[in-house]
């Protein structure tokens, strides 16, 4: 679950949505632990009893938003973009920034598939399709990333 | 909880007991996430339904061991060391070799008390005191921890 | 200078000729150390005296191409991508897949200006213009990296 | 290179010896770019012609002292030390606490020699013999650096 500290209230709302779909299927919501989407993600997540993990780029776990479970406090700045993104089964992307924008580019990089609200699109020449699959809801993006984890299972 | 990857019968006793009661405190056990020290710890906490992290090296989750609940992929190697103290409350070192003996001079650095059970003396010209809490006992070095924990609360 | 570690022999033109002029002017040319873009790049500079770092992704000054004077080694894998974009002033993107990515993101979200050779397009919704300056050939490219070294030494 | 950023003028004359002897030989200066010891050898260094390189703990080249030639801006605070002690090829230690410990024990880990003047003493159950090979003189622990690095060409 990655995206900005500041969002609008209507990206708070889709983030919060993403969160409580990921708590109710019993999976550990993983994010960069601060404010904005991330903290609306986590909020949702403990609506309804799940378990949340913050990343935090500082080195102190009072920077975590008050519905983290387990903070991770790395010192390393951006760079804890890398260790969320290797975290991550599926990545699930609302709006976001640059950081978000690092963080998609690292999850392409690793294999680990991306979905994205109201996010990135990115392209270079040559690049056949977009690396970032489209949702248009919280429903749908979650939907899509518990379709993906199974199908990984299987294989 | 901090140790390494190969480890004494004995001394994989000494983790399991360390992380056994953690486990019954209801703490979350945080640790390197892989095999010797480690992996004992991790085994000692899941035995009474504790929660545990492991804090990953490497690029691969599959590189956790089975005790582990929430794994942190770092890719970073070593200075995943430095993420891993400043995420623990209290450190619990037990033996250990040169990725120990870096993990208690972080702990030293960022104020983060350190317990020891069989682990490095340091010791440097005007040095007063030693800054590792040697601990006779699992018993006795998970006790101390709590009641560091405790009384920095209340502080 | 930032592009990947295979490229074609066009690409890799466009590389050696950027890091001969950089070299021309006595700038030191950071890059990622490897083959294909930053090995090009770091040849160009050497052929004309230049000074040349790279930041490596693994554990062994071994990875670095033979056109390397100083090797930052920090076995840190894809992380290196946060310290290279910040050790530099300008940052040039020759061609590149998801790790030129992930820098011209983290250039972007650290203010450092971003001149691009047939490199990425980003966008997303609310985005006024591309953060990437967009150069046809290596000469306009550094003369534009220059340009704006020299405007921020005047503020 | 590595030490504290506050030392005693006693301090500061060994680590500007040990600086200057370095650039006599020609070899790169590594330190931690910053002020009391790091400051100290790269003033040496500088003073007879050498070269520099700072690994920053934080995310702007100003932090760097005024001797640096090369700035690497990590941003990564502490792991920064993981990064200085695998960029060289031997390590030398002047006092040094806490931060200086980690890079001793990373130093042992990835099995790069260390010479320490007046720094720690490290010693665990089962270890046979100091890993830090002490010097008494800058002269003597510049004139061993250089003796382990020719041997080890040799090989």
């Amino acid at each position: 679950m990655i995206g900005e500290t500041i969002c609008s209230e209507e990206t708070a709302k889709v983030a919060y949505e993403v969160g409580r779909r990921i708590g109710e299927r019993r999976a550990i919501l993983v994010c960069g632990g601060r404010g904005g989407v991330m903290e609306n993600a986590a909020r949702g997540a403990k609506s309804v009893g799940g378990l949340t993990v913050g990343v935090l780029p500082g080195s102190s776990r009072d920077e975590a938003n008050p519905y983290i479970d387990i903070a991770i406090v790395t010192g390393m700045g951006e760079a804890r973009n890398v260790i969320l993104v290797q975290s991550c089964q599926v990545l699930i992307a609302v709006e976001g920034m640059y950081g978000t924008l690092s963080e998609i580019a690292f999850a392409c990089k690793f294999g680990i598939p991306v979905i994205g609200l109201k996010t990135w699109r990115v392209d270079r020449p040559g690049l056949t399709a977009s690396p970032v699959l489209e949702a248009k809801t919280p429903e749908e993006g979650v939907e899509m990333a518990f379709q993906i984890i199974h199908s990984r299972k299987k294989e």
